[in-house]
């Protein structure tokens, strides 16, 4: 029997984003996750935690590997699935997005996992449904199981959090990946270096207290950790940074780079990589990349998650062990 | 354990419709989807009754709704689920929808839940496949599911379906939920109010004792249900009404025909709405509206219909309730 | 409790192709998909063998047919399985298809069902990830399940396999079909007749014992078993073949063919067939045919071969009965 650790500190029904969390409760979902990793290790990767729930994935942008991930989580987790694909553009009206929604939970959804190209669109959604909603991606706004896997992945690897220098390489700006590692990076006490052209990195995180560079050269000597964002390449044709070229040569994670930064630092980027863009593949491949790690730790996270708002307000510790 | 009452009424393999029943079998249907809908509540939404079995959703048209509602349906009964979806543009010959059928059954197929866009084509596989046939919608002919689900959401409410006068409101024409209520208002006792505009109301079903009326001021305060069924928009192209300000001005359920009616007035209608013509947000967010119970009632009716329809045959009476 | 028959004749971790594989090895499946079919006729068609076992299917090809066979075998051994189709144009480069690979292997994934259009590219892929590989067809090199399920149809309506006449009728040339038949079949013993227009039939395959032939009317009446492999209409608009009527004409199985050949002889066809081309609809439909039983017994089939690739690697010899 494995028991979550620090459970007591989650009380909430949803997670829209990091930026509303405390430490203890990133620290409360990250404990909880380390304990479904053992879960996953199991040949029979299964527990009974949520036999009879319902899951619903409400999709309004394409996002394969992100579905992929919740829907096995859910399925590790006992629960039942079901894909909800809409296109925006299919709802002409504001009020229609809560219709559906409406229409999902009267189907008897407990869950609902939101991507919406619109941020704020889960918390819209949580003031108007009973179900716990999960924000996978609103906009540029968050993406917080993102950011909680990068923290595990990190805490993992590192054996702690405070105290490290994590560098956000690239898009800043557009990146809600970004933005939920800024939020739970800075809460639990890591020092934060934004890194990218100027044209991506806005200025308005300095206030928080990261710290904003242009030069990755300069930056990489002083970090534990690098995560390189993955370049949309449809910025380029608006003119945001020259060439993939120019911007691999400025800002990609190179063998050289890796070798002047030492043996020490750990390399995330959130997939699909663009190989030869953000990271070369020798990098990406390389003994100091946790690509791989980052995606098998995204189902305990996910699990967690699912795991902890269904249990709230209702008191339910559900079994995560087979009864014998 | 809950027993479903009546079971001894339903003798039948498949449901093609609802002309084709008698009272007591439909009174047979509602009393089972009365058990379920206890299941439904419960936080561990799931009875094994279906373990092992196969139900397919083949559907000719999309309907994701529809589709979704029998996929949970189905996992509620702890059935093993699998979508096939096909283009009817693809199945050049007639034969080989029959084609399509008879491979799905040899793939182990014990319901088949058939929307073809042809009146009858789920008449025509219950001929040539040893599963069950469940009609999801055959063209404007039937749709029995959303039929009985208007049938227990009345129920629910009204206490009884015999005496009731029940409006069902615009395109009876085209309707194939306009017919499958009729079928079973009628046979329960109900006295049926089609209103619309001429070109939208044929005038056949007169014959079997409905009333046939174009004035929904006149007809409103005599309903204790209306039914206001989803408008086509392309219709509006074809000239069969001026413009949906017009619609709605004449058949729309507004606040003020509300006023009128009285507050015993039950509002149903079928999802996917279109606010602000079949009905207002306000009346379809009022207290009057039962459009969110129509979805939830719609699982419990087809878990029923799952459950009746593969029992026939065998003498089965699968559990619904877990061993303790 | 159902034993499979001789397992210990399988020591592999991935089904790549049935060219690799010893008489014994192909034994060993045919016997342990034997035990399977009894499965398939409960009316619980499911076993515990899989449980916690994640399944992924990885289509590079539409194939709705095996994709849903697939899902539907491991479904019935109790494993959770997950779809995951991807276009090849969006892979830019090679690498980043193992990209993919290792991203659902990370997922958690036990075993993967490759189709792609390249042959060779489930080989490619058993050397980068630790999953086991069940290939689903590689371009026009093999489909092994298909070959597979076509002698488990054999041997179930012949009672053996060894000393039979097996005529392949058509396009050799592009069918991966074909290939898998030709491995299987000279492996146990049969003999092999190659019958179609001289453009579509390579004559490689006579240095590996099978004959050559162009005249069906000469080939038929030595045949145990016909298989009439389906015709890639595309194939036409390259000139390869004159017309469908011609080809139905000189190379479809029709009832005059059949009456000649005499009652004993088998119809096998992999679906979809193209009725009136390949063979006529009162031979598909008439006692001679197998066609259904191939999709039958696919099932049985493929729920083997995902039996025996898990247990490799692990002495696993999972339960094939529910406890009781």
């Amino acid at each position: 029997m494995i028991a979550p650790a620090s459970p007591t500190a989650w009380t909430r029904k949803h997670l829209l984003g990091l930026e509303d969390l405390s430490k203890d409760e990133i620290v409360a979902i990250l404990d909880t996750a380390e304990s479904f990793s053992e879960v996953s290790r199991r040949s029979r990767k299964k527990v009974p935690a949520l036999q009879g729930r319902v899951v619903f994935n409400l999709f309004f942008e394409n996002s394969t590997r992100t579905r992929t991930s919740f829907s096995l989580s859910a399925k590790r987790l006992s629960a039942d699935t079901q894909d909800f694909s809409a296109s925006v553009s299919s709802l002409a009206k504001g009020e229609t997005f809560i219709d559906t929604a409406r229409n999902i939970e009267a189907m008897g959804a407990d869950v609902m996992v939101v991507r919406h190209p619109t941020p704020g669109a889960p918390h819209l959604l949580s003031q108007h449904v009973k179900a716990s909603i999960i924000n996978a991606g609103d906009g540029a706004h968050e993406h917080p199981t993102q950011g909680l896997l990068d923290l595990l992945t990190i805490r993992r690897a590192k054996g702690k959090i405070e105290g490290l220098t994590v560098g956000l390489i690239g898009d800043i700006g557009h990146s809600r990946v970004a933005r939920s590692n800024i939020w739970g990076l800075l809460k639990l006490g890591a020092k934060v270096i934004l890194c990218g052209p100027p044209t991506l990195v806005p200025r308005g995180f300095e206030e928080l207290g990261c710290e904003v560079a242009h030069d990755l050269d300069e930056v990489i000597g002083r970090c534990d950790v690098v995560n390189a964002l993955r370049i949309q390449l449809e910025r380029q044709e608006r003119g945001l940074f020259p060439s993939l070229n120019e911007y691999s040569r400025f800002y990609g994670i190179t063998q050289e780079r890796l070798a002047k930064a030492g043996p020490d630092l750990l390399v995330l980027a959130p997939g699909p990589i663009n190989r030869g863009v953000e990271l070369t593949p020798e990098v990406a491949d390389g003994p100091q990349s946790a690509i791989l790690d980052q995606v098998t730790n995204g189902l305990a996270v996910r699990m967690a998650v699912l795991y902890l708002v269904t249990g709230k307000g209702e008191g339910l510790t559900p079994p995560i062990a087979w009864p014998t």
